[in-house]
């Protein structure tokens, strides 16, 4: 039957009928109309946090990237330095660009199948009193793994260190309160688990750090200072805003209340995890992390052993049953992903299932067990 | 009668229910369906310029400010020198930039009711040779001046500086044809004369230019050097895209074809233009900028000189008869905006003169004559 596949990859995901339909009109962005879905947004997502009284949100045109960047540039000042928490892609991603726009930057290494260490990051604080920033990644896309958000923040809190959270992948999933949690800095995007389409991130800034941050960025596009000041004064955005992007993710955030906000998604991520894994296990996988620090966002599993498996033509074959997996993000071992995100429910994650047990028969898979030495 | 108003704005413009229609979709990033997509797009722009032996294009996440930055951030090395010719909001907003970022600007102020001249640009560069680029607005949005393309490209050839054009509101309206026409880059974006919906830039690079431009950006996201690699290695961008706006472009671009490229678009914007000045001066409305210089593009209109007239009122009360206009960007002078570009003919902008001429009875203006001394 024709319909199209199913994404179950980590962002971009499936959205609703009705969040794609928002899209179907053009905003003038000085307009009013447009400028109340602006306003709109901000007070959902600042909601979300519970930041309504101590943070600001700050949306900001581009990917998720984007506005990591974009809060590195304009909360660390020009003689900061980051320390950046490493056990994965995104982490060194974060590693990257703080290094490239000039800010002292040093990653402290992890393995990539266990949480970032709440110890290791005290010592390291310890042992170099120049640290003024901690950048950290709550959920690791690249393996899956939830790294401990709550004591990071507890040891920057009592060390007086900053901290640039990167919850592309978490946030409106697991829960996040800014009253029971410092940071000074938050970041996601459109296209991830409130299920709008990508085209926009959004951080949300602790209200004395964004009052002290101006002229820290070096970059126009990307001063969060700026933009703020500008859309308290003016409602609008700084520069041409993705109008359609914007009106999707307000459609998709009103039917995220009606499901009954975070807790409710959660609980439907939970379901598709368990789903899965409970399908894939079925049929000889096994995943890469220990269920304990597995976050139900995106999994990683052990390529087959079998020798007729290959990552490629596996994907094209499930692909021709529906359902678009994600390759893998281990530079040592062979792997790939699958999302449990998006506006889908455990009946998807079982026709997933199937389509990967139609496929291993139909290229002779015996078993997805890998070998594991 | 209930309808979506008219926009008739510099981008977000107006665009078809075909475009709107295409973001129907979800799509995985990673996917061959969307790899196939982001491939005809970039093949149809270099198309457009006739610069597939000579150029690239690199595509952006973001607005086209974000473009802008990012071609100033990957062309110019950290020693090099900016000279930026001025003569209007956009001119500033590229001088701002490129400041921000730390390389040295050297900003040449003109009028804003007369393109730049070129003769003062070969006399800069005679002066200070430091000078390593040139840049340039091709039709400056905030008032609607065009400005001299070719005789500022043969003056930099002839220099042997680079050249960094922001045609952000000409591409695809007015002809470029990099087969006669030197510049290192040249900047636009997807909400405007190609009528897509905004969220992405492009950047068309000089093929030695980019080759040579490895390691300048002190920003990750605005590497266009780093994603045009990526993107040839890959055929995907670095950072998750914003697939329904590349969609949307895509679609926008058949129809663009359809309607016979860029004579076809010119002329219809020509069209839109004249029934809008000639309806508009049959009001005693005076256009700011002489005709001679004024692209069919964006027209900046004098404020009448009526004491009845205030343009926040007169903007709703037009929004009201179905149509939306566009603030001034002047500080000296009281004017308002009107855009040509978009999914729109001359029955629209007709229509736009009936709403100005509705509105100027319900308010009492009895002319659209400024007062100009």
């Amino acid at each position: 039957m024709q319909r199209d596949p199913i994404l179950l990859t980590p962002g971009p995901l499936n959205t609703t009928d009705r969040t794609k339909q928002a899209m179907l009109r053009d905003w003038g962005s000085w307009d009013s109309s447009f400028i109340a879905i602006t306003a709109e947004l901000r007070k959902k997502l600042l909601a979300i946090v519970h930041g309504e009284e101590t943070h600001v949100v700050v949306p900001l045109q581009g990917s998720g990237t984007f506005s990591v960047e974009a809060a590195v540039a304009t909360l660390v000042p020009k003689n900061g330095h980051v320390l950046v928490l490493d056990n994965g892609a995104y982490c060194k991603r974060m590693g990257k660009l703080s290094t490239l726009m000039g800010r002292k930057t040093t990653i402290l290494p992890h393995a990539e199948d266990a949480p970032v260490s709440v110890a290791a990051l005290e010592a390291q604080l310890l042992a170099d009193p120049s640290i003024s920033h901690v950048g950290f990644i709550h959920c690791e896309t690249g393996t899956g793994v939830a790294n401990p958000l709550q004591a990071v923040s507890e040891v920057c809190a009592r060390h007086g260190k900053g901290l640039i959270v990167d919850a592309m992948s978490s946030f409106a999933a697991l829960p996040i309160d800014a009253r029971a949690l410092r940071f000074d800095a938050l970041v996601a995007a459109s296209g991830k688990c409130l299920e709008g389409v990508p085209g926009m991130g959004f951080v949300f800034i602790r209200k004395d750090v964004i009052e002290g941050s101006s002229g820290n960025s070096h970059s126009l596009a990307m001063d969060l200072h700026d933009q703020h000041v500008y859309m308290e004064k003016t409602g609008q955005w700084r520069f041409t805003p993705p109008t359609h992007v914007v009106a999707a993710l307000a459609e998709a955030m009103r039917q995220f209340e009606e499901e009954g906000g975070q807790p409710a998604r959660l609980a439907r991520y939970t379901a598709n995890y368990e789903a899965l894994i409970g399908g894939m296990k079925g049929l000889g996988f096994v995943p890469f992390l220990d269920p304990a620090i597995q976050a139900p966002i995106i999994v990683t599993f052990h390529a087959p052993a079998d020798p007729k498996y290959a990552f490629r033509p596996f994907y094209e074959a499930v692909k021709q049953h529906g359902f678009i997996l994600y390759p893998g993000k281990l530079t040592e071992l062979e792997t790939f992903r699958v999302g449990c995100i998006g506006a889908i429910g455990p009946e998807e994650m079982r026709g997933a299932v199937a389509a990967v047990a139609a496929t291993m028969r139909e290229l002779g898979i015996a078993s997805g067990a890998p070998n594991l030495r």
